[in-house]
């Protein structure tokens, strides 16, 4: 950390920031300079109160050097973090994972038929709300327990590993029971409680990036999951608050780059959030992968017209198994291959350094 | 609900909107212009799903009209809601509130200390935080229970009203039978099930706007509280996320007239957390004041340099008791007045409306 | 400057960066800490290239410690700048200025009559657009020299000073014919080349922040027009862009104490942009000035529902009359004054600083 | 145009609305709702002034139907604008276009050089700065003249095409005799009088996105452009004003596929200043391939760590290189190909139409 002082700080100032310093246990280091003299605040542990010394007459800014997330922190654990699912999807490695599957759990059929279509163009997650976090509280707020048992049932039938939303403590237990990924939404990157209950469940944690977090507040949420001992963690840029409104939010892909070089944690793109415009997804998946994303979720309803949530930015499943064909080439372009097929025959088209290997 | 085409749309493409119109169980009427047709939505009840028309072939554009929010809408009741406390603080009507204190309980004598301190410079309601949010799992979270006993204490002492932050459900019951005010911060304000459940706790609630929320969403999460049957509710803008860091964050004041036309419930703003910097934040109360809000939250430490928290934007008691001068003469400039006093001769010079009346 | 090396930077790594330092003829001093080597930079005169330094291989961050600019800085010239017009204004000091009109000049009657009643009310400068810079090309574009005429017009007959914007070279040279400030408009703030023109003229300068310019670019531009050796600039916050569509821009009045602690300019705010609603605009008129803004620029129209641009934005004269009589008490609410009134009889009831002393 | 009326508004309230609509010259429909009624305005022509309905009393919201822009739109010319240069390269067809250079012209052998090298890598047009706008008027400002002839000196060696930045209409008339391509930047994009300049000079103009600028300010100044009568425009996305500072703007990579959806000009990506830090272009820049850009602009140095300017987001020569693969198996992906290269013996690997249909 250093304390830079004002042009006109005068000597008694400059010595207090010192005193200061050492009185809360750090060693401090005046550095000189031309124009105003700065002090380095020495032995940081990543715990030091800022605001107790920007507070001091003399001081014009503080600057923190290091920074404020540890566990999560590729500084500190160089390799990268593989999640790994029971049917074998591995996130987070060279292999890019796919989830797909409607905005909300409608039906039995509905899940199923989707499930089926997607499995079968090589998706190995399935995605579908069972709780779902609506603004307004008139809106439909999703099946509740009844989804979770239609996802589990989905599972059971083609083999997908499941991810669905829990919102609050009580939500967590019923997911743990039923998914194999709990995913914690946007609206509760910063939702302290939920993010401990989540980490104490040992499950691996889908962790969506706020509307408008800074990617430091990503990995610091992901920090309180980490400190409940659970390393399970895959985060996901899923659009950014904007000025503009020719989308619902900004997709922010460089934070895929970003997220990769501070952290050694997987990053995937949800870009049916992200636009929230079915005409859109596609191309924003496509650049997701591009970008180096660990994975993909992709809203896609057997029928988006009479979808009940988000209906407009699903994709068809003909325009999902177009998407599937890009995907695989622009992956190849970067030495990359997508997860392998669970459905019979596929898996050889994709590439997938396992494969390459075998 | 306005249902815009594209110009190039066809004849079976309108007739398609229609025809899903009236499939919803609504009217629609088609308004053919110059350059393209509009199809007007008639009957909203609040609750058209818009994504089943936006995904429509043919169709540019999904225009609400109605808005998503009725409890708390001032279409619907005019005359402003008037949150009323045991110590005779009222919020919302002529008189503007003054809610002081230190961002975290931190002992005993720091929180009997300033209460008084406060009391006597005319504040009526005491802040204070027991449980903290904090962005990183390391930092200090607060005294927990110990904390609000201390509130309950400082009560008893001054007869000052309490105000502090609840996070998760038991949270709510705790904060509930130890404080006139129950908070739900900034990064819960689309945490729905802590809505609803301070909600069913039947006391006032102070709604702080989420860091990047918009006005309607603030309003859609009162109402939630509202749905749950208790109309209790302050909001509070706190500062919105910004592009530049001269600032922690930017505080909208425009967003106090902006409520005030759209809704019946009462608008404080928090200068403390909107701008993050002591000497910000007296020009911004009173900027607060000036622009109409029905109250203001400031933080107030009896020695800042020591605070456990948010120190470097804790008010110094004796710029507090300044300000408290500012904003009374500037209440009178705009017709009207601080709550009355609760420290004995202090009443008479605050100029509300009661005395007026005698 | 201080350049933060990465936790993993070898010896080498640092030596290079020491050495770039001094091939670029400054100093550098290694600061090693627990976690990672910081180095200062010592000798930074503004104009260190931080792009060659970022590059170098194991460099974390490259942090600024000195600013940017320097004329415009609190820290090389302590006094505010006063900047005086012929009229007697004095913008900078205890007064606060009042600047006023419609948006666009439309006619000879229409600029005479609200001239008139703006100088009544207590306006000692006129605004009025006569070059418009409009989003599209298809808008009214303003009455141009034909404008400017008009605006000397009102001058002659009032007293009251005139304020107008130019869009390029030409027009600085027609409008420091013609007016006693060169406005530079929102959309120009880094149009430098009319900044370097308009600085040339010599005549007082408005320099509006632009719609997400920071305030160290705001100062920044203020910068060039200084570096021409022009030093009466008044900057001027009119809003920035917001996630949010509540009003037109986010009138960001924190800015005024920022700037006034950064920068020895004043600077003013202009609510009728800076919300784009008529409703808006009194309350944050009163919060600019409640705030600490050394003066408000303001719409005003004779006749608003037929202006030609920026109808709903414009006051009409009665809402403008009450607004004066408000921000006089808050202005003394905070030891200010109103620059005192053209207008015969009127200059007593003020209480500016001048007649204080008299 | 739809003027919503308030819940509240009275019958006179909505017959002057009416009237004015007509007094304008245009048919008014008024839609009466269950909650309210909606007034359409029917005959739109793109110039209807909305702030004289918005301020009229009853009134709640004045909705824009029809798009303000005409020349640029889809609607009016629904087959892409091919933008075509002197070297054959054509730029908003089936082929992407690859620009690069170094931010600024330096000297002669930098910018031959680097031009060689790039030709041989595939890249059809050079870029590089002559006037440079800088934040700072202390920073390096480009060559000037001597720059634009460099660029032609290498132009006339290599084969490329050459695309450069005015900065004012003297700078328009210089970049038009030695440029093929007239960049307007960022800071100018709502520079009115440059547009016209540019759009008068006849010259194919790069237009790019400003920093906060939404999609339809940015078509409404090109917009400015066509109404000049010169159609050959090329928009850029360069990255808009966010929240986060972990890279220096934040590329809006969806902006393609909606500019292209609502226009048929061409639309490039600058990962270089979209990002600002190197280590994040070439995944940018492949993600906006795959997003759908016709094209992309990158810098390149011969050595960055030496550039007088923006060395920190320049790619090294091999990393572009490298980059030039990876985009050309991208572009396959999706059915399109590179411009095909200048250099002998390279064109036939890059699979574009042209040789496609041979």
């Amino acid at each position: 950390m250093l304390i830079v002082m004002k042009h006109s700080a005068r000597e008694d100032e400059i010595r207090r920031v010192v005193e200061t310093i050492q009185d809360m246990g750090y060693e401090a280091r005046p550095i000189p300079g031309r124009q105003r003299t700065a002090i380095g605040l020495i032995g940081n542990d990543g715990n030091v109160d800022a605001d107790r010394l920007e507070g001091l007459p003399g001081v014009l800014q503080v600057i923190p050097v290091t920074r404020p997330y540890k566990q999560v922190s590729r500084e500190w654990k160089d390799e990268p973090t593989l999640v790994t699912l029971q049917n074998g999807t591995r996130i987070g490695g060279n292999e890019i994972a796919v989830m797909a599957g409607p905005c909300s759990v409608e039906s039995e059929p509905q899940i199923l038929e989707i499930a089926h279509r997607l499995k079968e163009a090589g998706a190995t997650v399935l995605r579908g709300g069972a709780f779902k976090p609506r603004t307004s509280p008139y809106a439909f707020q999703g099946l509740g327990v009844r989804g979770l048992e239609l996802l589990a049932r989905a599972r059971e039938e083609t083999g997908m590993a499941v991810v669905t939303e829990a919102l609050d403590p009580e939500g967590v237990e019923l997911v743990a029971q039923h998914a194999d990924i709990i995913q914690i939404g946007a609206r509760n990157m910063q939702n302290y409680s939920l993010l401990r209950r989540a980490g104490a469940s040992g499950k691996p944690i889908l962790l969506k990036r706020g509307m408008a977090a800074k990617i430091e507040e990503l990995l610091l949420s992901a920090e309180y999951i980490l400190a409940e001992g659970n390393g399970q963690v895959i985060l996901c840029e899923r659009g950014v608050r904007s000025f503009d409104n020719h989308t619902r939010n900004l997709l922010d892909l460089t934070a895929i780059p970003v997220v990769h070089a501070l952290s050694h944690l997987p990053i995937i793109a949800d870009p049916s959030h992200g636009t929230g415009v079915r005409a859109k997804v596609t191309p924003m998946a496509r650049a997701a992968v591009a970008a180096g994303a660990d994975g993909i979720m992709v809203e896609v309803h057997p029928n988006p017209n009479h979808a009940l949530s988000d209906g407009a930015q699903s994709l068809y499943p003909e325009q999902f198994e177009d998407l599937m064909k890009q995907i695989a080439v622009i992956a190849m372009a970067i030495g990359r291959g997508l997860v392998p097929s669970l459905a019979e025959g596929k898996a050889r088209g994709r590439g997938s350094r396992d494969r390459a290997l075998s």
